[in-house]
């Protein structure tokens, strides 16, 4: 039991699996005044996946297709923040907020893990450098305006080689998303070249690469084999039977010695387990957490798996449910029946699903579908996405707009605005005025810091817990180095005596940095070793 | 006379006087196969400026207001770029595209300036660094995610003064652009605090600072003062007759030594003149073009000036035409008709508008506009506003999108989703494969490598114009600093040997380093001398 004697359930994850979890648990305790419903997610929005091939391809507006957690899910208090760790002993999990700097706690009865899957490109070099992922809304929206630039760089570059390149799209994996993908950015990139006279004139080239022998293997070959011959003649290449090697800013090579240049490489492979799942205790296979079919973990009371972060038995088919959309929604209602009933002391139910079909788009008005035990191809497939992903589609705003966003696209040309959200310069500079508090003791240190002006005091607490000044920083000091090398909490603050302006480095830089030039690591170390002689580290 | 024999007209910036300019000239040109018109932008669309306060405020999503330029400005050749320089001996202009590697020159007959104006905020300590501005589409979007990202700090944040610091929004600068900002800023935050309970309970503080005694100086007493009264009655807090002096990250301190502390400081204040024509020889004011009242630069033939970057006679009421879009629009089709007129040897046209008037929104259905003379303030400014922002909105599109936002607006609850689109993780590595070039010989250096492994070759040259090595690089070795330090072109390329991987670091951050970090300096230009001598520098 929570403070006040209340039962509080915490959902981690905003993605199919843990925005159904709250929506139910929201529902169904709306009049419960004994159980609290937290969500904790990175996003303050739920993005519709499926539909993320589309906004690369400028069909639908990023937006269209977000739904902001707050108003989705009712009755459930949000928490905009991510998960730090998890704690089974004394049932708390630790958050941070996106400021990355100060570490709250949060108490729970009952926690339900819903924390997906992310990208791991370690495997290939210059992989996760090099190639553009497409999982999340930023991913679509920067592969979106990627994908247009490369057509305004080749609209300008007078070297023919140079624009072939930035004509040429790889696209790595031939499941449902890298399918989907590919066929959507082929047609974008086929009615928006009319707009690029000297790039039309090169032509653009959409390549497919996948590593066995036919493309899209959930589905039977028949339907695979008719989506391969629909993508060849819109003028996709296929490559299969083939791997990645190695990625460059210029392009890739592939495992037979290939090298294909290309401006735009886009990744659909390389799912890993979550980070955090691997610290927990809990039972888990390759990341991914084991659950029983009634979506609870065994041996950790109070703990529930469900979506692509867990290993569920398929009670209907054998083996284990795969990680799908309509397997995620599924679980997440039963996982919140489920948590209520034992609340309740009442009999929890197995999760018994046997999914309903597959399907993709694969170029204009075009798809395969296997619903239902039966195959469908061509015009009626993709009539089909459409139907059952509009329907799936929450919230009768995304509705409305996604439907406009169909309809002007039938009138209108695409919308080819290359969005540079980016702002225009990042100073690594910073002002702070007399008075202010650079850096907290107790925050997380996630930036290090070069006085330029002004002067500032080094706090720490003496033996009654008040602050007292133990060093004075001026032009030229620098600080904020350890909590950055040695990945702890801030030991000091520093407040301002005057206006002070700092050069500042994001933990990640430095960490680069530091890590390579070994002149500034011993110059560092150097520093570090007179100052803590001097006085006790900021 | 460009090549071929046609004359060649460029459009220098995509702003409100550009466009039209280039729309005009586009129409007039169609049929005339002897001129050609082309246009350069850093951005591939046009923003519908008016309305970015209605973006901020999650009214009108941000992709509405944006019409792609090669879909909008019809007959033009468009070039995605950035001007580097202007030479008026030869007629030549120098782009550079996005990736800022390789200078392009385009030759002009007729150059028709429209640049506008730039952010200055250099005069205010820590203003550039913590204030948001509200001039590109970039900010409005950054803006919006910056209001919703403190919203939900609040929400999660234990400590009540930093909460209330998280909802506190100032905004510096009480024209028309900080006066719509703030009430729209101010309807949105009191929308949506509903959904942050915690917010809701420590409440927002909205507040305007203007230097003057009054706001909106541009309209009458009477209908300031009903303004100022609106904004009051809806909560904002006005500061007038007053100056910041100094921003930092935790909020600003004004002249009289008053601190505010605020988690968003915007400012709309600041416009400086581009900074490209300062380096031109054209006659010029305070950083802005003299121009004749036919748009016309005086002494420097085929050079024609508009817009905010220009200073215009105003014919009908003395003085210069003030920089509004009002005017620039009309200036834009008056510069097209002139341009053509001179290419033809016809006598061109003096630009002749004395304003229509002008209109501002102040809060929930209120509005101020002083109309062909009339005063009108209220519902009916409010709705006038609408109407003449929507007639004036370009491209059908567009029209469409914005009114189904304003009908979805009066129905369904604010879209509070942040979208923070930056790259996860933005790693300073790259990876190369053998035989990529990594720098190219007369590229402009925008980066500075550490080769991490692999090796790779430095080739200049020799006397035949044939490439040659002239060093290797291997792990620990560094290269590029030249070009950054000394801002000139590469002179020299380095291919991979091997596949390389490589630490890369921005012009811009390299310069902070370089600038600030005394050691480091040392250690380059020891670097630096070393490699001079042992071989030529890449």
């Amino acid at each position: 039991m929570g403070e006040n004697g209340l039962v509080r359930i915490v959902i981690l994850g905003g993605g199919f699996a843990g925005i159904s979890a709250a929506m139910e648990l929201g529902r169904r305790t709306r009049r419960n005044r004994g159980i609290e419903v937290h969500l904790v997610s990175e996003e303050n929005y739920f993005v519709f996946q499926p539909m993320l091939p589309e906004v690369v391809a400028c069909r639908i507006e990023p937006t269209h297709i977000l739904n902001p957690i707050r108003q989705l899910c009712k009755h459930v208090q949000f928490h905009c923040a991510t998960v730090e760790s998890i704690d089974t002993e004394s049932r708390e999990i630790r958050i941070v907020g996106r400021d990355k700097r100060r570490v709250q706690t949060l108490g729970y009865d009952h926690l339900v893990v819903a924390l997906g899957l992310t990208m791991d490109l370690s495997r290939i070099p210059g992989m996760a450098e090099h190639s553009l992922p497409i999982k999340t809304l930023g991913d679509a929206f920067h592969l979106r305006n990627h994908v247009l630039s490369m057509l305004e760089e080749a609209d300008i570059e007078p070297d023919e080689c140079l624009r072939r390149q930035a004509l040429t799209v790889v696209t790595v994996g031939g499941g449902f998303s890298g399918v989907e993908t590919v066929a959507e950015i082929n047609d974008m990139i086929k009615a928006v070249l009319r707009y690029y006279p000297k790039a039309r004139a090169t032509g653009a080239r959409i390549v497919l690469i996948h590593s066995r022998d036919r493309i899209l293997n959930e589905l039977g070959e028949g339907l695979a084999r008719f989506a391969e011959q629909k993508l060849r003649d819109r003028g996709v290449e296929l490559i299969l039977e083939s791997r990645v090697k190695e990625a460059s800013p210029t392009g890739i090579v592939l495992n037979d010695g290939r090298t294909i240049q290309a401006g735009t490489v886009i990744c659909t492979v390389g799912n890993g387990p979550h980070p955090l799942i691997a610290k927990t205790g809990f039972p888990q296979e390759r990341g991914r957490i084991l659950a029983d079919e009634h979506l609870r973990v065994g041996g950790v009371e109070g703990i529930w798996a469900l979506g692509d972060a867990a290993m569920i038995p398929d009670v209907r088919r054998g083996g284990y449910c795969p990680p799908t959309a309509q397997y995620a929604m599924r679980q997440g209602k039963q996982c919140a029946r489920n948590v209520l009933a034992a609340i309740a002391g009442k009999p929890t139910q197995p999760f018994a699903f046997g999914g309903l079909g597959q399907l993709a788009v694969v170029g204009h008005r075009c798809g395969v579908a296997h619903i239902l035990g039966v195959n469908v191809a061509g015009l009626l497939a993709w009539w089909l996405w459409r139907s059952v992903y509009f329907m799936k589609l929450p919230g009768l705003r995304s509705k409305i707009r996604v439907g406009i966003d169909w309809a002007l696209d039938m009138v209108f040309p695409r919308d080819i605005t290359k969005l540079d959200v980016e702002r225009t310069r990042r100073v690594p500079r910073a002002h702070f005025r007399e008075g202010d508090m650079i850096i907290r003791r107790g925050e997380i240190g996630d930036r290090f810091y070069i006085m330029e002006t002004g002067e500032a005091e080094v706090l720490q607490p003496d033996a009654a817990g008040e602050d007292r000044r133990v060093a004075t920083l001026t032009a030229g000091d620098s600080f904020g180095e350890i909590a950055l090398l040695n990945d702890t909490l801030r030991t000091a603050s520093v407040r301002c005596l005057t206006p002070v302006d700092v050069i500042s480095f994001a933990r990640s830089d430095f960490q680069a940095l530091v890590g390579s030039y070994d002149i500034l690591r011993i110059k560092v170390s150097d520093d570090l070793a007179r100052r803590t002689a001097r006085d006790p580290d900021a």
